[in-house]
């Protein structure tokens, strides 16, 4: 039986999570793998603030080098999120040859270069199960399953905050601020939501994901974003009339015309598995030369789901390295920049007003036409004229330069752009 | 770069795709984890048969010791599928030292403590992640990614034939032997169909799956098993009324009162994430206590989701044992029985006729009733009276015991039972 001490970067929601969930599991961890998990230093700011009962208070310091420069801790779970100073405690953990286990994306998606030094100056390896999609083992999928697969496609509900919001507009018809309050007040959504509405975190995840899966280190500047505070109502009905729900995906392809990455609703078709994708659960959907479609769902985010993934890691890390095996490594970052696709093919919705419906069909038509662009479904319901007509339109897949080519020749005086929504493709 | 040697059993559909994978894998393997794979001799019935391009006719062999006793074989993937002889090739394998990788479920479940102490006396394992789910990573999300759960249940759409059977009749009406002669026409249905249409395959799986989820062996004779034959269109009109399809299930839990498995076709919600599972796609649903619910969505069996999952299987064999780490292990068999419920609550669905209506809807109430199962929803359409009345009864949540005396305490004369179908619970 060989013991093996842990340190722990934080304490709030997260770290108290792995700190219950290490109690609860010890003995079957010792009892599976011959392994006495120690937990020996926990770093916090305050230590005067009441913890819950599982925490063992002897245990706490404020004194980070208590954890980071202790030579028996040989495993370091970091929890305290955000970029700073995470990132420079995680690289001096690295580098001083401890192996590091992490739910920290935004760490991960800006600092991937710094960490990927660090760990190999200091032989240890990071772990980040939990960083992307909670509970879902999506990064062991990629990393150990995936592996005699080309994957070429990857798209995924990885904002539980977001898909949330969406799920309660759809499902009770609520506007999105109302949604957004209610959210607030339950504590699901930030008193600023900036980062998850604006398909911030989306973004940090996807460029996690998007470097594993195709071997080649993703930016998130190479990703385009968009959020979701401009989806209406209308928007919702108007898709579901199509036989669509919206979600916010985060995408990203790599096939011979280079790399595409970008974060933004779009209309996802009710027959798809990530259609029923709902609440804060998150999925990923992902195509694979070998094994064809793939999904995995499951709970992205809070306390037991991310401890989960944690312990999980930490479990793994023990059993790779306290006999000094090969690591599990952060996707080598190639030096050339990413080629990138210079155009996407997909259907578009798009939302118009009229203040006079006369002409205006014959208009948009017209100029969708003109640039190749097949309308496939038009909906233009009479009862919902609050400012003039609407009209939405559900393209066939085209090119998006040429899409938002005819939409930017749209005559401004006779029509309004109210939404433009990329659309999912059905699973064949 | 260090050279592994790898034999084949079997180069029908399987093996064949297997070969064709490493051929295509084989320059990016040796890049990411410098080992040179080399596919030395392949076992087949017959030497003169037609093979593929993509399959090497010189290394085939009839001669079954070509693979099982070279010494420079290291690594034997079993691609011959059945009970025998390929269990007693494995065992034979496994005792030589070699390390296995199979997609063979029914030698697993059927002979699960012959290939334990087969891979114990060889000190070489096992892998077998395509044996359940084809492509779908399962098995290793089991052993290595939720280790810090604890699992209480697990619902599988495990048999791509009989979803694929169900998909087409719920989408298209049909009947349901007129889908199975046209599954068989397409190949996607055996000429004898029994072992996927009597749920014989989902319950080899279950027995798999049931086992490393729970730390416990569960086997096939502990698994309640019922095929998919009786389910009518107007079982099928019925769920999609109630707001249900029908899916066959593979079912397993394990709570304080004992381990419960069964395989039957079961009304799943439409709104739960198995319910959009369709045509041959298979997919895992479970519940940890850490993790919360999960699901894996994949393509369950064809030739490249499988080698897909194989070659994965030999890569981690390779990276685990060529350097002699500690190995996967199968689950260990306990030698008590397993502890088995003994009842189970669910909702049912039951599906009645009568030759005249007239006092049926009382008598059945009040047995229902009288045995304190409550009426969630009834139908009662006038125009699919065939055989007289059509009464179908979805119940609230009753023991599986109570509702079966309720069944058998209706009155004969009065009311047949057309069906009676379990419902799988919502996801909240």
């Amino acid at each position: 039986m060989k013991t093996i001490h842990i340190g722990l970067l934080g304490c709030g929601n997260i770290g108290s999570g792995v700190t219950k969930l290490l109690g609860e599991m010890s003995a079957s961890i010792r009892e599976s793998y011959q392994y006495e998990l120690v937990l020996k230093s926990i770093l916090v700011r305050d230590l005067t603030k009441q913890r819950p009962e599982y925490v063992d208070t002897a245990l706490l310091t404020a004194d980070k080098d208590k954890v980071l420069r202790d030579p028996e801790i040989c495993y370091v779970v970091e929890c305290l999120g955000g970029e700073h100073p995470s990132t420079e405690w995680m690289c001096e953990a690295l580098r001083a040859g401890k192996h590091v286990i992490t739910a920290n994306k935004m760490a991960l998606a800006l600092h991937w270069r710094e960490l990927h030094e660090a760990s190999e100056a200091g032989h240890a390896t990071l772990y980040y199960e939990a960083a992307v999609g909670g509970a879902m083992p999506i990064i062991k999928i990629l990393n150990d399953s995936l592996q005699a697969n080309r994957i070429d496609k990857l798209t995924a509900i990885i904002n539980g905050t977001t898909n949330y919001l969406l799920t309660r507009m759809t499902d009770e018809g609520l506007d999105y601020l109302d949604v957004l309050k209610d959210a607030q007040a339950l504590g699901l959504a930030e008193p600023d939501p900036t980062a998850d509405v604006e398909g911030e975190d989306a973004m940090y995840k996807l460029s996690i994901l998007a470097s594993l899966a195709f071997h080649q280190h993703l930016p998130v500047s190479a990703i385009e974003r968009e959020g979701v505070t401009h989806i209406t109502q209308d928007d919702i009905r108007n898709a579901r009339e199509l036989g669509y729900h919206i979600k916010l995906l985060a995408h990203a392809t790599n096939t011979a015309e280079g790399m595409d990455a970008y974060v933004s609703p779009m209309l996802v078709p009710i027959m798809h598995p990530l259609s029923s994708v709902n609440g804060a659960f998150n999925a990923v959907f992902l195509h694979g030369h070998a094994c064809g479609d793939m999904m995995i769902y499951g709970r992205g985010a809070g306390s037991a789901p991310t401890a989960g993934a944690m312990v999980s890691d930490l479990i793994n890390a023990i059993l790779q390295t306290a006999d000094d095996q090969s690591p599990q490594k952060l996707a080598r970052e190639n030096e050339d920049p990413v080629p990138m696709m210079s155009d996407r093919v997909s259907a578009f919705y798009i939302r118009l007003s009229a203040q006079d419906a006369t002409g205006v069909l014959a208009h948009v038509a017209a100029s969708l036409s003109s640039h190749q662009i097949g309308v496939k479904a038009l909906l233009q319901p009479v009862e919902r004229a609050k400012e003039g007509a609407q009209i939405t339109i559900l393209t066939h897949p085209a090119s998006e330069k040429s899409v938002r080519a005819a939409i930017a020749a749209f005559d401004k005086e006779l029509v309004r752009v109210m939404n433009v929504l990329r659309v999912e493709a059905p699973v064949v």
